[in-house]
């Protein structure tokens, strides 16, 4: 996806945000938004929304000095998100279709997300997106692609989700490469969260390479680049790695909520809908 | 009042939908924003919001060679106002405060306001305004100020909420300055817009000599600063005019309702309150 023209007051808006987190010393939060203002002449609207946030947490971590602004938020959500387990585990007990619950709480776990917008409530979400009509449904493809295939290719998102994505990847039964991002940005589950979240039990945990909020292709590593090319079926979790991977002819299926108007009127649905969506 | 960390992002996004109003030239507007990101650096925390504005709309009047992007709507609503003039009339009649009724209805008129926030519904407004609680009600300071003074300096805002203005100075029947901007910026008020509205005939019209969204007194003409430093009575209408005067030891009464949640937080209110506020 490419950056549109209203990405751009919004990456002031999401750096304010997190370098709050990291400081309360405003000339230093100011001197971040003038660095990050000071890019944008050279952002390219043809590049996707990642490729800045990444330029844009880099200025955070270098001006901050600190690496990992919403490790606190990443560690209590992953804590929250364990602690539902046990029901999530019994919500799929009790479905009739079992992946396709599997599924549904794994988009709800993607609500888990601070870069995009920041106010949800989790439990609400969960019991609202359990009953939620999808606004895109390619599940039938879904699970035929599946089927047909040997392996799983798993691009995790945020930490916390981390678990909801565990619970999904029970269901599927095959083995799974989940892949997590290479350095902390935003609240995007790195190696660490994975483990935290249990994912190393139950899938191979791979970095992308890259400290993009997004597996933008290009700064990804050679190892992430080998699993993709091969993979016969494709898991993309959230927003920034459907910015990232959007116009893929590769067999993604991206599972997300909407959260920003945006994306919905790229994706063609609307703000909040959620969609299970093949790429192409 | 100070800029707030808040109001950079704003800035960017202002700037966004008022240079769409101008052009649907992406590359244009790109180019816009990213001169914007660049003078991030160059505002002082301790300067006031229509100072950075005044800088904004600057830029865009050189990039897109159009000096007024909101005539067509500050027409739109000077037509609309004067259309519901009868009906205001009637309100002032029926009321058993008509000067409490003109002060309401003049803040009613400030949410024809295209700078902080676009949505409104006018008639709507206009009947929440008249019941509305204000959430700072210096009504009797106000009345006894206006009583001991001999003329109204009256500092408007947007065009359209003049038609309201007027209504409040035909109830006033005192000697009536009214300001406004010497050149037009977002759809703040300018000499045309107060001629069609009727200004003319119940007030004397001064340019407030800048063109910033606020009478950011430095930048002010010879005229209006004497006029100002002799005013007994001053009616500051709007967010702008509150943003450039709020720390002025001058007799002036703040009209407004609160469109912003960084005014709000500055003013000790909340986002949507009506406030009737005296200076110090």
């Amino acid at each position: 996806m490419k950056t549109y023209l209203d990405c751009i007051p919004c990456f002031l808006k999401q750096a304010l945000w997190i370098s709050r987190r990291t400081t309360d010393d405003e000339p230093k939060i100011k001197q971040i938004l003038g660095e990050i203002g000071a890019l944008i002449k050279t952002i390219p609207l043809n590049s996707s929304p990642p490729e800045t946030g990444r330029l844009i947490y880099k200025k955070i971590r270098e001006i901050t000095g600190i690496s990992d602004p919403l490790k606190d938020l990443k560690k209590k959500y992953t804590e929250i998100a364990l602690g539902l387990y046990p029901f999530l585990k019994r919500e799929i007990e009790k479905s009739d279709d079992r992946l396709l619950t599997a599924i549904r709480l794994s988009i709800a776990g993607n609500v888990i997300d601070f870069g995009a917008s920041r106010g949800f409530e989790l439990e609400k979400e969960i019991e609202e997106i359990l009953k939620k009509e999808f606004a895109i449904f390619d599940y039938e493809k879904f699970k035929e692609c599946f089927e047909s295939a040997d392996e799983v290719l798993y691009i995790g998102d945020n930490a916390g989700e981390t678990v909801f994505d565990k619970i999904l990847i029970e269901e599927m039964n095959k083995p799974v490469t989940y892949v997590v991002r290479e350095q902390p940005v935003i609240n995007d589950a790195t190696y660490v969260d994975a483990v935290e979240s249990g994912l190393d039990k139950v899938a191979k945990i791979l970095s992308s390479g890259t400290d993009a909020p997004g597996v933008i292709l290009e700064t990804t590593g050679e190892e992430f680049k080998k699993v993709y090319n091969d993979a016969q079926f494709i898991i993309s979790k959230g927003q920034g790695n459907y910015e990232a991977l959007s116009e893929e002819k590769r067999p993604i299926f991206f599972l997300l909520k909407v959260k920003c108007p945006v994306i919905a009127k790229d994706i063609g649905v609307g703000d909040g809908d959620i969609i299970l969506k093949k790429s192409f």
